[in-house]
């Protein structure tokens, strides 16, 4: 019973219920009995640790600091800059009330009528229109620039179709909010931190992305350009991991927001904003997980290691208890996480299931011959082979085998991607291809209407231009027109 | 004009208008464009990040671990626990539709009367309701328990007289709820975490508190105990600091979270919750700062050093650029935070009082008489007091200074809480010496009716029934009827 309950419906069967599966067998997640908010369990909520002391430092390492703004945004602020409202209004909580009184009819409570505000408040869907209100105290001269401000927060969107992690009513996030005295300094600003993203995605959570910018019809609802990184899945579909706008001065002009420069003339302040969500957390299963469960590179792992006693007695159990402290405190000393589950109403092979289901990167294993031998049986999580070493400097080659196992989860999401993207020239050729999932790279005319056709017939989008690569012009392969280079196409989360 | 901008209220003119000051002019926080809902700008998040690594460390050396649960509370949900609603509906926000439309007149956008919610959504005032409807799904018997963990969030509650930290509409905090197989295992829990709230309030916060238990009247809506730490501000009124409250099985029977014991009897669970929020800044600074600006405690400030150079010419501020690396890199080596400002727009005298006002404990000014003479300026925020030392061995010195000041500030406010805390044994001293505030400790027959009585003619509140001390049993002052121990009375915040 206990390993059924760790099974997982297999990728090749429904790589959908694949995902549900994993998320909640290792106690990642759960819906809640609020529609589309999910709780996010301990073990899920240990990987989103990981990944915001990581990219928090990297925020602080790059100049930025943290602040906190309101979760409500008047109604009357959305409305301020044009293309935000109309990007943000169909999909809104709206607090209306600020009290509830008792059902005069006994009816447990009511909202009490009396209490209606005179201006109804949003809950933040993202947070530009307040933090610019507020930005407009902060402003006066160039002296006060730049403002280079991030935030740990809580956003809602009433999303109607919901999926753990990759889209819910309410997630997680960080919204950095940054205001410049040039154009310049802005659209460098908001590249600067498309590369944190970048490099946190590749070498934090070994997923390779194509960083690019957004076409017009995909923008974030305010942005001048929207930069992201996007990331193939194991399915062959795309997710967009993180996004970077340079905002120009829209939002600056809606608020009002002007400062003195060094000549003592007037002028708009320049934008960015830039976040990523808990969405990062379906992104990093779904790039390296397989059928048995989870798999963690290292560096975000709850624990990089885990060790497993086997005793036949209590005596042998003391013998392993005694050995495994002073592994595991060889191993701490060196900065690994590690846990010993000695406990004793689960067997071994539970055990065993239960941190392969977890995607624990390394278990150890500690039985009796291994007692007499000062050796331990090591097993990796990513190849799913075992070995048995020596427990002399066993805290060292565990050092190096983590490296070696976020190396090697990175070089398989990379060589999955490089044989999942293609060069691909006629329409005819899209369609087929766009079956089998992947990214194509194709040429296409520039044009909205052409990428509406396209994203209509083939349920496919343009997931970004990319910044770097082939840039060669050539013809779309929709219409003929000229195409200035190749864009990546794929159907996307 | 530079000084008058930092220039405060003094405290002894009118201490309400000194905190406002204070707040606005350090940096540390600001009202909103949302009624009641404050901004916290970055100098007063840096220290809410002090406190949230330092409890969040201590929480998880006690065994707790963190996870998420939505920010919507379904209506219904509130109901269930009697005394719960009854102290949260009057002052919460309620989410009543999800979409805004165009306004058909062109005003802007209107909430769209056709997305109603079938059932209103409450922003959470605290998650007992939510996570106790979910704990059912995660508990069938006592190998399940306990359950301990802690969430970190934002949470509303529609006050109408707010103030910066204090009190306000949002605020972020964090809430522990843990679930239990016995009475005495979760009585055990609520005091182990009020005794960390009194620990990290002592040895961190350098601020002395009263442990104790609350009086009926004062209980968190739905708790059998409600344990306190309270806190004496400067201008004699209390300050509750945290609580952490024994739930006994109210919200596990509302909710039906039943678990099979070892004997495979069945029984509802037993519950703790407990929380500090933001209003721990405002503590921090109401019990230390003077008129000045911040005193802050050296474990809770942002950074605890700065060094600012005099400088007669470029070429001596190259040398003692040179010169401070050097110190800047040994301080940091032993994990001071020092902050170096040689920025070249404003003089030494603007840079001494900034800091002043921003409470670095540590102040170091090194100018041309120092190079020569190898040594450095060193002034403490706390005492106000200067001396020139050798910059030999500088980094131990510095070291030792912090933990001096750290233990100075602490037994200042110790002293004063000393000075502060009087026997009273009639109630017409009573009503005299409440005018003078501090804590009065007094005899009280443990009625509501006395307690309310006392209230409504002095705006006293009893504080707490404190765990340690004096416990001998005395008479009511009141009402002469029998006293079990003396309890903590003062006007409060």
């Amino acid at each position: 019973m206990a390993k059924e309950l760790k099974e997982l419906t297999p990728r090749s069967q429904d790589y959908s219920q694949w995902y549900l599966d994993l998320v909640l067998k290792a106690d990642l997640a759960e819906n809640s009995a609020v529609r589309g908010c999910m709780v996010i369990k301990p073990y899920g909520y240990a990987i989103w640790e990981k990944i915001q002391r990581q990219l928090d430092d990297m925020f602080k390492e790059t100049g930025h600091v943290n602040a906190y703004f309101p979760l409500f945004i008047p109604k009357s602020f959305l409305s301020k800059e044009a293309d935000h409202v109309e990007g943000f209004a169909k999909e809104c909580a709206v607090v209306t009330h600020y009290r509830l009184k008792n059902d005069p009819d006994g009816k447990g409570v009511i909202v009490d009528p009396e209490a209606k505000l005179e201006e109804e408040l949003i809950i933040r869907p993202t947070s530009e229109t307040i933090i610019w209100n507020t930005y407009r105290n902060w402003i006066q001269s160039y002296r006060d620039l730049p403002i280079l401000v991030n935030q740990w927060a809580n956003v809602v969107r009433w999303e109607m179709r919901t999926r753990l992690f990759l889209r819910t009513a309410e997630f997680l996030w960080q919204e950095g909010h940054t205001a410049h005295a040039t154009k310049a300094e802005a659209e460098e600003e908001s590249q600067k931190m498309l590369e944190v993203y970048g490099e946190f995605a590749e070498k934090y959570m070994a997923m390779p992305v194509v960083r690019g910018v957004k076409s017009a019809s995909e923008r974030f609802a305010g942005a001048i350009d929207t930069y992201t990184i996007e990331a193939l899945m194991q399915d062959g579909k795309a997710l967009q991991s993180g996004t970077s706008h340079f905002l120009g001065q829209n939002f600056a002009k809606a608020f009002d927001v002007k400062f003195t420069d060094k000549e003592g003339k007037q002028d708009y302040v320049w934008a960015t904003s830039w976040g990523v969500s808990t969405r990062l957390i379906g992104a990093l299963i779904m790039a390296h997980s397989d059928d048995n469960g989870l798999v963690l590179p290292p560096k975000l792992a709850p624990f990089q290691v885990v060790i497993v006693p086997i005793y036949r007695s209590e005596e042998q159990l003391a013998q392993i208890n005694e050995k495994v402290a002073g592994i595991v405190s060889a191993l701490k000393n060196l900065g690994i996480s590690v846990k010993y589950d000695n406990s004793d109403n689960k067997k071994p092979g539970w055990k065993f299931s239960e941190y392969e289901l977890k995607g624990v990167p390394i278990r150890l294993a500690m039985g009796g011959r291994d007692l007499e031998n000062n050796t331990i049986e090591v097993a990796r999580r990513d190849t799913l082979t075992k070995e048995t070493v020596s427990c002399d400097n066993l805290d060292v080659y565990i050092k190096n085998l983590l490296n070696d196992i976020q190396e090697n989860i990175y070089k398989k999401a990379l060589d999955f991607r490089t044989a999942s993207t293609i060069n691909v020239d006629s329409y005819d050729e899209f369609k087929e291809k766009i079956e089998e999932g992947g990214f194509l790279m194709a040429h296409w005319d520039g044009t909205p209407e052409t990428e509406e056709k396209i994203k209509n017939e083939t349920k496919a989008t343009i997931r970004c231009i990319p910044l770097e690569g082939d840039k060669t012009p050539g013809k779309c392969m929709v219409t003929g027109n000229p195409s200035t280079q190749r864009v990546v196409f794929a159907r996307a989360y």
